[in-house]
């Protein structure tokens, strides 16, 4: 191929900008052919719109990704990754061969966008979340850095269909993201047949004004309105959409508006290279971004909390202590809550640190959403609900793992130990599905000192981090100093006779050392161990206490799959230890009344670890 | 108490429809302080809303709760439960004295909603899930039954945040669903503050609108405007909201639109009682329902599939032909899916039974919630999307369990051997998450004729259940009459010489299957189990084979935590077998690629299995 020819901002007339498209175009087919695979189609429709995106308005240096004065791009409809790619190389941040390397074993441009790429904020392909995601990286700009940030967001029509969408726009608009611009291209054809609405744009564009934007619909294929609808969205002071009609597969006769052309290479690649005017190589001269602008935070000191051993405090309440003191050493630190910061105590960081607080109502999907935006620029978000309800979520949880993000998730309420408010306030499979979530840490503090140290190792680790706690207060056990870490636990009681251990965390830890002198009480000694973090797990003391004691009991507040019980059989069964093991979690179905109720009703009180241990013993 | 006063639809006039709201208040006021917590002022609000629903619109037997005819009322702000049973008392249902168990250990009359109560539908209490499950109820009425059904759903403005609520509006207005009365209780107040558009409708108003409801805005303290506007609403041949502005603890000044009062007694609620008028005891008599309509579906023959051995199919080929055959033998099976159902194969049941397929677009968590809502009449939802996607819908799973609903979900693409897509579209956490949902049945077929086996297992079963398919075509392994079932295992090879154990079960079957091919070319015997009922598992067969060989190896494409893996570590580790169980599972971050290289990548094709085998064998 020739060396390429540049195309400045100032150089590009019409005709320029349409042999751009075609590029564009041209090079999405030939990377799903080289692919054997991809979404060469969903590409097509939108590369007009990007053609002009990149050239006249994007600001942006592939040189330097971590410029924090570069706009962003998004893609949320994913699967147009071939176009996405397709741009990089009209920017020259990849080659042509590199393109050609889609979807192959290794290659860093995969099936999908994924931060693997320097140029990529977040993953994307589960439809629905850049544009809720961006709305985080838009806060960041508008409400912390006050910086001249733009973001552009790639969406597709399909996805509209998604609440999280809906989310989105309601959030933007509440927040006054006049920094955010949305492209829908609406090319009418979703996976298996047209959308609800096909290229009738006027319920959505009903919906997003109601929601504050400034709307604008148009033919996607025009390139003079392209420019001028960019132009205006720029200008508005609310966030703005643009809803593009568009064709599917644009440019070539065989595919264009077709069925049954989602998601597959062209059957007949070359010939549709040839109709859409054979290979070009030109270059896009992107325009450079302005100044980064400095910005400061509020800081407001406030005293590392610490509790007295024998006070009542729930960890719960521990939490908003140890984040407001968070606040206070790390300027990074910020936070969203979904409504209930009274409830999980978010609204103690808030009453500190109002600027760098997040209320993100009754919106899941949303509020971690936005925390995966805010540390794409590099804030540290930590996002609390109730645990059962981080649950709406758990796509956008899976999804950041993806992304590598820096993502702190608190849940509060968890287990049937909530009480009077029944199950669907409890949070009972979130160790489970959480620890299911790629290099995810795991931690569920048993007093609130220990809260506080494990939040702020929380702070310190990068990744996707869970801290689960407890709606009752329990006694504080250790002492303000004491050390935890990610992968500890501690034995709280131990002895040279001890016959059985019992294993429990938060409120069950409790019900263990209950359980304990109970065992005392009979002869029996116990050694009990807090394992406050479930992943990594410390099985160099599990493991220990299988060698030393006669039975292993783990309690949990939580049901018996993939919970504490599980972690703990599967570091017995993987060095072929033959020490018992009674899992006790709850059992049945949960129903309203006194948390000790409850506790007993679901198996795993004081006296149900008595009684399984002394079975336990008898069966040895 | 003397005895009631029953007021007839005829004899109630305004004085006394203001009465029964008082009564309504009180009772909501009573049952909060008996219990000590609950949410009495959530209640107040829209006390009128419901005095004149229950007097003069709604049709219900309370004697016959299984009356096909019954209108339906669903509380999606379930935590207005106090109103719910006061209604319940008004309607003669309940007696004051079960009223005042409200929350205590052992009574039907639970914090929030459930189906434990007989004229509850489905539980509520998280947010956001009423009105789009209804949805499914209105849906059954309207395409299938073609009943003179209504569903009236009372919602709350805080959950109008959640993007479900507005895939539920979307749906209902592109399916028509006239059926369908939404009540929205504007109280202005959330749980820790104002709403974003506290009393101002217009936005949500705008977007209901555009959804193509039928829209009022009242004052919900209004009996006449209720009363017109609840007239309307049935006239309309379109679905209708309502939003009522109301006051948040209506009628007792120190609660009244006040802060701070949610979710909790009133400080004084004898003081509070008497502010309204004192106890009363009025019954009202609640219309019947009309008489039930008969109804037919299209019956369409459909040959049960079989496939030959050696064949190579697609589990999720299988799924969509099985749910075609048993669309077929049984006209209450029903399908949803997620705009996918050309991956899925959903689409091969929707070409045969058309009028039993739902096309709910990619809108996962609606998807869910319709398959909910079905199942409360009585039909049997088979719900597919990829299994990644239904990630999406975790909560309204969660929600599903524990209204005890009947519901089958499909999950395709799992896993990294989907290929080139890339990490975003493989299911690598659900059989974690969804195994630890209450009762849950997770199977994951390993040919294409033990899945359709498996699928009539599911059509059997009442309860949760998960199919997990593989997207790449496998060999056929066994004869089509072969006999599966929930909760079993199939030893797919076996000898008295064995030495080692594989479990495997998917496509990972196939890579034990070659495995042990290759490790009978070194002298090892292996047995391989094909563990296609993950849960409930065959602790049986687990058991014989630590028993019978030296190790264990378990195979799966799907994170470590939560598996096939840790099931069976649990069922080892309780027995305290000392036999040792080496879990192979998909390590490291996952890209793009074809599948062998990804099942390589990740330790889970046979040439790991094979040397995983040979440590396990030389360690032992």
């Amino acid at each position: 191929m020739s060396s390429p020819e540049v195309i400045t901002e100032q150089a590009a007339g019409p005709e320029q900008l349409h042999e751009l498209a075609q590029q564009l175009r041209v090079d999405s087919v030939r990377a799903a052919a080289a692919a054997n695979s991809g979404h060469p189609t969903s590409s097509m429709s939108a590369a007009d719109l990007m053609a002009v995106l990149l050239t006249r308005y994007l600001r942006y240096d592939f040189d330097a990704p971590e410029n924090p004065a570069n706009d962003h791009l998004v893609f949320s409809k994913g699967h147009a990754s071939p176009l996405l790619y397709s741009l990089y190389k009209m920017a020259g941040a990849i080659d042509d061969e590199e393109l050609l390397s889609f979807r192959e074993f290794g290659s860093r441009l995969q099936g999908h966008p994924t931060p693997e790429i320097p140029w990529v904020d977040v993953a994307t392909g589960s439809l629905g979340q850049g544009l809720p995601i961006s709305i985080g990286i838009a806060l960041a700009g508008k409400r912390l850095e006050s910086a001249d940030l733009r973001v552009w967001v790639l969406c597709g029509d399909s996805e509209l269909a998604e609440g999280s969408m809906w989310e989105a726009f309601e959030h933007a608009g509440y927040a006054g993201l006049d920094n955010m611009i949305a492209i829908v291209d609406v090319n009418r054809l979703g996976q298996r047949g047209p959308t609800m609405h096909e290229w009738d744009t006027s319920s959505w564009a009903a919906r997003a004004a109601a929601c504050g934007w400034d709307v604008q619909e148009i033919d996607g294929h025009d390139l003079e309105a392209i420019d001028t609808a960019y132009a205006r969205a720029l200008a508005a002071d609310v966030p703005a959409v643009i809803f593009a009609r568009t064709k599917k597969g644009s440019g070539v006769a065989a595919v264009e508006d077709q069925p049954n052309q989602h998601g597959k290479p062209l059957a007949d690649p070359e010939g549709a290279v040839e109709e859409l005017g054979g290979i070009r190589s030109l270059r896009v001269a992107v325009q450079a971004p302005p100044e980064a602008q400095p910005y400061g935070v509020a800081e407001v000191p406030v005293e590392r909390p610490g509790y007295e051993v024998g006070e009542k405090v729930a960890t719960r309440a521990a939490y908003g202590d140890a984040l407001a003191w968070l606040g206070s050493i790390d300027e990074k630190v910020v936070a969203l809550d979904g409504e209930v910061g009274n409830s999980t105590y978010a609204e103690r960081f808030a009453a500190k640190h109002p600027d760098r607080f997040f209320e993100m109502y009754i919106a899941e999907q949303q509020m971690v959403a936005a925390g995966v935006g805010l540390q794409v620029r590099g804030w540290k978000p930590f996002a609390s609900s109730f645990g059962a309800f981080l649950s709406r979520a758990y796509d956008f949880v899976r999804m950041a793992a993806i992304s590598g993000a820096d993502l702190k998730l608190c849940g509060s309420h968890v287990g049937v130990s909530i009480g009077p408010d029944g199950p669907s306030q409890m949070a009972l499979e979130d160790i489970a599905s959480l620890r299911a979530v790629l290099d995810s840490v795991i931690l569920y503090p048993s007093d609130a000192n220990q809260a506080v140290q494990l939040l702020d190792a929380m702070r310190e680790h990068r990744g996707i981090s869970y801290m689960r706690t407890t709606r009752e207060a329990t006694p504080v056990l250790y002492e303000p100093g004491e050390s935890f870490e990610i992968g500890g636990s501690h034995t709280v009681r131990s002895s040279d006779g001890d016959e059985v251990t019992l294993i429990g965390a938060g409120i069950t830890l409790r019900e263990t050392l209950a359980a304990a002198d109970q065992l005392a009480g009979k002869g029996i000694a116990a050694r009990v161990i807090d394992l406050y973090s479930v992943k990594p797990v410390d099985a160099e003391a599990i493991l220990a206490a299988a060698g030393e004691t006669k039975a292993l009991v783990t309690v949990e507040d939580h049901w018996p799959e993939g919970g504490i019980g599980e972690t703990v059989a599967g570091v017995l069964a993987e060095t072929a230890s033959s020490t018992p093991l009674v899992r006790l979690a709850v059992s049945g179905r949960p129903g309203s009344g006194p948390p000790a109720d409850l506790l007993a009703a679901a198996g795993i009180d004081a006296a149900s670890i008595v009684a399984a241990t002394e079975r336990a013993l008898a069966r040895d």
